[in-house]
């Protein structure tokens, strides 16, 4: 089982990482930059697949990899498929 | 324009941050987790939608957002449809 895990400031809580960022691509040569905001992204393998262990995973997200006080997080199951291929 | 970019070190990059995430989530009721690898994840609001401002963002993903040499990103365009709805 092959998750990814999105962690991010939750929106009503500040982003001075993101703001420093959005400054700099501003100076690089972006002005159209409205926002930047800057998370976690965390890929994640473990053996086995149920919903138990999925049910875990949710837990250990809430508990230590993201901090439910000022972020959310997003559990992102990736499928075995081949890729989707663009134009 | 909104755009996701995840950064992540490359597979022969070691990743010793991941490495303690992966220990703390054994130790923490998790023992069949493999591999663990922390990435960045950035959400950027740019007016405008074109090629040219595009492939100005993938500059400075290279140049800004991601160090080359040990970290791989992706670009992902977010779509304003509406969210699949999961069962």
């Amino acid at each position: 089982m092959k998750v990814k895990v999105l962690v991010r400031p939750k929106a009503a809580v500040l982003d001075p990482q993101g703001n420093a960022v959005r400054d700099a691509m501003r100076h690089l040569g972006m002005p159209e930059v409205r926002s930047v905001r800057i998370g976690k992204y965390m890929e994640i393998e473990a053996d086995g697949e149920n919903g138990e262990l999925e049910s875990r995973l949710h837990g250990l997200c809430r508990d230590l990899l993201s901090n439910p006080v000022i972020e959310d997080y997003e559990l992102l199951k990736e499928k075995p498929a081949k890729r989707r291929r663009s134009k």
